[in-house]
């Protein structure tokens, strides 16, 4: 009898580049051997630091270089931050995605915007599916979330399991659709799971997330007591449940529904197309049409729940929508939460709302929003159900992500075997431990119209300095073998005062800068440089002095 | 027998100049006869709109044109939305302001940063004393706020009785000083009142807001619970008798207290002049000196609630404060709500906190905050001992005021005698009635370094113009007599690209200027103004379609 040796395990590699720390951008890389799969490839949205900037993606610059190794991308579900880099990683390298049918349906409506070099390669699965990518297997976990098609990701190697929640929540009572697989989480988990990495979200808040059904309850009740009224229900596009709700409840009031905002036509569509939603004969109708109904027949699904000054919601209640205008006879029921960061525009439109005299319905004073993420005790039934010897929180700030250590603490597993990630880090999982090992390169690429990357530091600097206190441009043309200024000192400004009640002002500086440059080239310096340096410190000093402000100062210098 | 006619009674006017629809800016304008009386005078604090801007006043145009009957500005409490105007309306006009001690003493520090022509009219009055001020009395009555020393107004004139609340709340177990004065209220109200205007903040709210003794129960257990950490507490420097709860509980439990950041500095040395707070003998020690005792003796009192960057708490988090550094030893109590759109920059600081392994304690998770504005019950109270004919929600945005209004209309008052006012209308009341009349100049002054008002929105759209994707300036010296360049186009970009990485783009924008220039002048065209406007649509053409970005195109043309 010969006894077979088995090769000795590797190690399993996990690094994520986008997800950590900041909403948006979700990206993880697995690996072991030579395979690597990776999880999601979102998007972000820029803060106050990034003016100008659209979109901020991950650097994929590690997944370029080894493009050869990459068995798939597999995507947990169809949100912004979870596909949205999709379309620039697929521009420059052809890698096979995997998804649901509506993550995918989602994605292809948005390839379509964008200009990939070859038939992009999307592979629909179903929850359940297990995919063969390479030294790894990658099985599909139905979950609940606030998309339709969800799934959490139980990632197998010879080294052992990895668990990815995606984004999840637990629904016992979901709209379509099934309740998160808890049998099959669980028995996962008694065969044994190297490592959870879990999502983070609502990590801060105790409890559990309430079912989506709620919403449902609450919105029968408006339309109950407000039937007398026109209903403009603003939620996420991407909610099919919420929209499928609104739509039940319109139906059962005699409502027609019309919908509206760019994103909301886009998914009601595509969700109709895979039959992720089902709207009766006849009841939508045209935006255009609703002026053939009584007001209190019609319900308008809308955009624009962040406050966002472009979308639908902002037009109507500002009356600058060429088809509906809000006032005494409406009501407009904000379904979602505030993202934070969006208060304060969502608060205008309350107010131009208010204003109008539109009546307005939110989250704080009835429930007509629910989250799509774990809270505390839902995170804690996926610790007890995957039993992980290792801990990862993902996608979250660092509060939500410490507040999801915490958890993972109460639940008994040891604070070594806990790994609070950076975006870039290595955890390495090796048969007899885990530890962090190096990095990856890694990164914020900042897209601005068709830059993708072309904005660094120095630039949002200046954008930040122009909006400060704007530019004062200071032009003059010289004659240096002549030693004489041609033309100007010139001075132009943006942004700093208006010039026409300033002449004084813009005078002096004027007078300054013709005083330096004469000093220097008397002296004989005749250094662009040099002359610039001079001129911009003294017109920043009488700038300072005389308004308190300071504003970028820009000399040029032209030579005859 | 004779009998004496009375001459008719005339109208009483109120217009408010601020303080309707956005925080800060508090300023009413009350008239009798040739009589006026100011309430409050604030300042705001600019949004995302006034980029650069530092501070928001209201427009005084109408009380510098009517300064001869100013009886005196009348300020209900310390707070900066309410006294931060009066150094720029002394700065025109020399007025009488009257205040309670703290109110007072706080100004008294503002305007020596100001440059006052005169000495300043600064009269003290305590609650229960009665102004005459020309038609009118005005009396201070104690309320409760998160300030100390806090009053509403009774107005009285031969027409009637205007009761102005201020910002209030009710507790019922202040730290010091006296219970909202009920009695007093009751008696006006008894004796009629015209017109309640009644700030709206928490309107929105239902319930009574907790009293300030709820935050020292909580403070009391944190400190008990924490023995062996340094406590590191942030709340509005402002809130004296908050501060005087933490330097309580410090002594009680043997720390030592150091106060960092300027204003919390300022106000404390001013509450101790003015005996508003107690500190014992010895407990306050200078912040370099807290390296000489154990981190469990210490607390430190700091500013910083708002996330504000340049403040103490910032600095500590981000390890830049040149005392402090904050870690695994500190437990941080952030003792504030945020103000709308400050949320993500103090989750930038928790973030950072948490990730230097201190803790942080929040409001959400433990009370150690309590407004200090009223909720709905309370103002329904106001409402109650008041008893007023007309009702006018002020001091909140128009959601807030809208919910006053709900308030009011519950409380029996017919929604014809509740006037919701936009800044600068006047509303008119009669012997017999009520109604807005017309307007007076009314507006925002912006306050940019040492300019007020030179900031109109012509410099604001620039410099939002400038930060969304900079500027090119492109330079050209032309000799119009020759009909040639002579040197240029330069060209010179900020905050758009990197120029370095960019050279194509540049050069691409230069010959597209020097070829529409060079087709002006041979076509004759020698305007400055047309060839500029050709230079900015074809660069702006070229730019836009080669970079989907608009930023500012600036030619400029030099004669030589």
């Amino acid at each position: 009898m010969t006894t077979e040796k088995k090769p000795p395990l590797g190690n399993i590699k996990v690094a994520m580049l986008g997800g950590l720390n900041e909403i948006g951008r979700n990206l993880a890389v697995i690996e072991y051997e030579e395979s690597i799969v990776v999880v999601d490839c979102g998007l972000g949205f820029p803060d106050e630091e990034m003016p100008g900037v659209d979109l901020v993606i991950a650097d994929t610059t590690y997944l370029e270089k080894n493009c050869d190794r990459i068995e798939g991308v597999f995507l947990t579900h169809g949100h912004e931050d979870h596909i949205g880099g999709v379309p620039y990683l697929l521009r420059k390298i052809d890698v096979p995605v995997y998804g649901t049918n509506l993550t995918i349906g989602i994605l292809e409506n948005k390839l379509e915007e964008h200009d990939i070099p070859f038939e992009p390669d999307l592979r629909v699965v179903r929850a359940g599916d297990i995919i063969e990518a390479g030294e790894f297997t990658v099985e599909f976990i139905r979950v609940n979330h606030s998309i339709a098609d969800a799934c959490a990701l139980a990632i197998r190697c010879d080294a052992g399991t990895i668990v990815h929640t995606g984004d999840f929540k637990l629904d016992l009572s979901p709209i379509e659709g099934e309740i998160m697989d808890i049998p099959r989480l669980g028995q996962i988990g008694k065969e044994g799971v190297k490592l959870l990495m879990c999502e983070s979200t609502n990590a801060e808040r105790p409890g559990y997330t309430p079912s989506e059904k709620r919403v449902g309850q609450s919105l029968e009740n408006i339309f109950t007591v407000n039937a007398n009224k026109r209903i403009v229900v603003a939620t996420f596009s991407s909610n099919v449940h919420r929209v499928q709700q609104i739509i039940n409840v319109s139906a059962k009031h005699g409502r027609k529904v019309a919908i509206t905002g760019r994103s909301m036509i886009n998914i009601v569509s595509a969700a109709l197309r895979l039959e992720y939603m089902k709207i009766p004969e006849g009841l939508l109708i045209d935006l255009s049409d609703i002026g053939k109904y009584a007001p209190n027949q019609i319900t308008v699904i809308t955009t624009g729940t962040q406050g966002e000054p472009l979308s639908a919601l902002s037009r109507m209640a500002f009356q600058t929508h060429d088809k509906v205008r809000l006032g005494p006879n409406d009501l407009v029921v904000i379904s979602a939460s505030a993202i934070p960061g969006n208060e304060k525009m969502i608060g205008k439109i309350i107010n131009e709302l208010l204003r109008n005299g539109a009546s307005v319905f939110r989250d704080d004073s009835v429930s007509v929003h629910v989250s799509g993420h774990a809270c505390g005790e839902e995170i804690k039934l996926m610790i007890a159900l995957t039993r992980p010897e290792y801990f990862m929180p993902i996608h979250g700030e660092y509060r939500q992500m410490s507040a999801n250590r915490g958890l993972a603490l109460d639940m008994g597993i040891p604070d070594r075997n806990i790994f609070l990630s950076e975006v870039g880090k290595v955890l390495e999982i090796t048969p007899s431990g885990a530890a962090f090992s190096g990095t990856v390169p890694s990164g914020k690429i900042l897209v601005d119209g068709y830059g993708i990357g072309d904005i660094g530091s120095v630039v949002l600097r200046d954008r930040k300095h122009l909006a400060q206190d704007g530019i004062i441009a200071i032009v003059t043309t010289i004659d240096f073998d002549g030693g004489f200024i041609v033309s100007g000192p010139d001075v132009v400004s943006r942004g700093f005062v208006y010039v026409k009640e300033s002449e004084e002002l813009v005078e002096g500086i004027r007078d300054i800068a013709c005083e330096t440059i004469t000093a220097c080239i008397e002296s004989g310096v005749f250094d662009h440089v040099e002359i610039k340096a001079q001129v911009k410190g003294a017109v920043m000093k009488f700038v300072s002095s005389s308004t308190g402000r300071k504003p970028m100062i820009l000399p040029i210098i032209m030579e005859v």
